[in-house]
């Protein structure tokens, strides 16, 4: 079977998986002997596997094209959600399920962009999540650009009546971000009408960014979306000569009442501790544009076929293995809220919480939020993972889901990626299945693959 | 002046300049002496002069904001060159004015691109230069996938009535734009309704990217599209999964006729020599979707200010510099055929024709084609080009516009500059003016100088 399939495949993903197959190719040697059991560790297998495969890149690839963008409350997800239960089923997969929870439903609706002076040019543009629309005729007005909140500050009082468009040049997402969660708050203080944003992300095609924005309990809600870099820069330049800007805004973006969605969940069953959890996870949910590959699809595969390559080799660690697909990770995890209510009363008996949000390109490191014994036993039981490229566990935080475990003392885990383009195509139409590769795919899932089964099968407990 | 403009810049310009006047620090440090033209080599003034300003990158944002892209045919072209025509005598340069030409017209009109099945997706999409339109209801077929043109006329009895569409990755332009060219004349060759292609270029975020493409007397003509990377990879997964694509193109792109525009030409008329000419030049035109900033707006600008600074600096050549701005290269060459043929008697003292246009970006070297008698002549005279870290002039083609002269036997240059990422911009919506930066436009002006001022001020004539 996978012959026929290596032969089918592109001459490139062949050479994709040559590499992963040479990078391990001890393991691999290794595992090739009739008896591969009696002499290769159960994390060398683990690796043999997944970076001989590209069968989760297929499966991805096949989840992706079919349903497409998988925002929370829409149908998309939800028929996503469907097919990735029959098929965690196919896989022998134990206790598959979905976990209902509540999510926003926002949609985006109509919208365009279009600057009137000096000169009509349409602006490529994204609605931010949870804005609010503007009035069917939109709003039209002049724009006032600054570079970030200090001189939205300086000239607030030339921004009454106006758009402002804050065009803060990319430094990192965590410092950039601001702009877009914040911009209309800061921009409504101002008494502007509307905010528009530079799209946070260091390279730019012409390529608008959406993501979630918030408002705040006393300031009025004003409508806020995202342009390209290239438009702000204009804009930029052409208030620096001293011409006047205006654009009109058209949204029609609504907030529905919340909707049904799921965490997906499915198991290995442990089979000396079953009721001991580890999980690993990505969340399934995305935004309405382009088809959420890197974000997350790849870390939610990669946690899924850790699980599936389990069963596959027969393996069933001490521990539970447990696979969550959070649902509603973009736009307020309730997924995740969800998933510590319910199960409050077992998150003690949860022994670490892995999750995979920064793509899944070559993988780099796990930063772990636990005990320092802990984080100890961790580098003792995963020196597997320099085979992979990758270096030693680390202190630090994790991604947004199982960070909601932490109230609850569950360690929790992140799996990061080489992340030097993930930001090109983050919430945005580009982020699509050519940008992962087979290759890559496979070791972020090896990586799983290793670090769960070396915690669930750990003859001690990962102490918290 | 100068440091008023320099400090109403932004950080990131002014650094770029610093960078600028760092590199050829030397020639600043004599050109502040006070009798500069006592001590300093008219190479070094005009290096000196070029790199410590931003004014050719503020003059072509100015026209790129206001004029926007500049297809032949188009009224903004026209504008663009209204605006050249007086910012030309602004700056006191020679015998400025326009010379007719008849360009072709073609326009795009609305378009769009939708998957049908086996989901529906919009797809971003460009129609092809020269492209006929769809009837209005555009035409709807199921798509036939191919890699190459081997592969289509193996596939050739799969075509019939089906819309082809060729997904070729980008190897280099020159070899990968034949499926922009000939895809249409291959596919009707075929059968096919409607033929689509990857769009040429090496990095996607989504984005499409026009240019010209031909038809084939005795070939049906058909509708010729491009779409972006991400979706014509996607149909070629779903085609290996065996789905059917189905695809909807509406085009209403129209071919009317020819129209009339201008090559501006304007000139530092020779102190002993003024009917031997030394052209600089790029073309003015671009296609109708970005500002055509890389292509050719940079190109176009430090050949105007090559000529615009040796007027600063009150500088004369013993020969003719003459600038020309060539209209409609993107579509035919007929600006540089109408020169030809406009200037047939006197190309026999037509010394030396350059053109840039492969961006503004950092200058790399200048290809000759021409004697080897001359290009020992060029090597001695240019040393200075090794301050703006350029190789030296060495063989090789020259650009569309000015080859046309080459069959009158004029030396023919081109300035080449570092395109690692040309293609990524390269006729889409992309192409912008942030793409560019002061330094190194300043740098791509100064080559430009240096080359015209050294032959033409050369105590001999280049010999052919």
């Amino acid at each position: 079977m996978l012959s026929k399939i290596f032969l089918k495949m592109s001459l490139t993903r062949r050479w994709f998986l040559a590499c992963g197959s040479m990078l391990v190719a001890g393991a691999i040697a290794a595992a090739a002997q009739n008896d591969p059991a009696a002499v290769v560790s159960p994390a060398d297998r683990l690796i043999a596997a997944a970076t001989n495969t590209d069968f989760a890149y297929r499966r991805l690839a096949k989840l992706c094209d079919t349903f497409g963008p998988r925002q929370a409350g829409s149908s998309n997800l939800e028929a996503a959600l469907d097919w990735i239960v029959k098929e965690m089923k196919k896989d022998g997969l134990d206790n598959v399920h979905g976990e209902e929870v509540l999510v926003p439903h926002w949609v985006r609706g109509a919208e365009s962009a279009e600057m009137l002076e000096p000169r009509r040019v349409a602006l490529p543009m994204l609605g931010l999540g949870n804005s609010i629309g503007t009035p069917a005729a939109g709003i039209t007005a002049e724009v006032l650009v600054v570079t970030n909140f200090a001189e939205l500050q300086k000239r607030a009082s030339e921004a009454a009546g106006k758009i402002v468009l804050i065009n803060q040049p990319f430094e990192t997402y965590g410092r950039t971000v601001r702009i877009r969660r914040d911009g209309a708050i800061e921009a409504a203080k101002a008494g502007a009408v509307a905010s528009l944003i530079r799209s946070v992300t260091p390279v730019s095609l012409r390529s608008p960014h959406t993501g979630a924005m918030l408002y705040s309990n006393g300031v009025p809600k004003i409508p806020h979306a995202a342009i390209t870099v290239e438009d702000a820069e204009m804009m930029q330049r052409m208030q620096e000569r001293g011409e006047k800007i205006v654009v009109r805004l058209q949204m029609s973006a609504a907030t529905l009442p919340d909707a049904p969605s799921r965490n997906i969940v499915a198991e290995v069953t442990g089979r000396e501790r079953p009721d001991e959890i580890i999980i690993v996870s990505g969340h399934i949910d995305s935004w309405d544009v382009g088809q959420g590959a890197e974000d997350d699809g790849g870390g939610m595969i990669s946690a899924w076929e850790a699980a599936r390559l389990m069963k596959q080799l027969g393996m069933q660690p001490r521990r539970t293995v447990r696979v969550v697909l959070w649902t509603d990770e973009e736009n307020g995890g309730s997924g995740a809220k969800g998933y510590e209510k319910r199960h409050k009363e077992e998150l003690a008996k949860h022994i670490l919480a892995m999750e995979s949000d920064s793509g899944a390109c070559q993988p780099r490191n796990f930063t772990f939020a636990g005990s320092d014994k802990a984080l100890a036993h961790l580098k003792e039981w995963t020196g597997a993972l320099a085979q992979l490229g990758m270096s030693s566990v680390s202190k630090g935080g994790g991604d947004a889901d199982v960070n909601e475990l932490i109230q609850d003392g569950v360690p929790v885990m992140s799996l990061h990626c080489d992340s030097t383009n993930y930001f090109w195509y983050h919430h945005s139409a580009a982020d699509t299945m050519d940008k992962l590769n087979p290759r890559q795919l496979g070791l972020c899932s090896a990586a799983f693959a290793v670090m769960a089964w070396q915690v669930a099968d750990a003859p001690v407990d990962l102490p918290r």
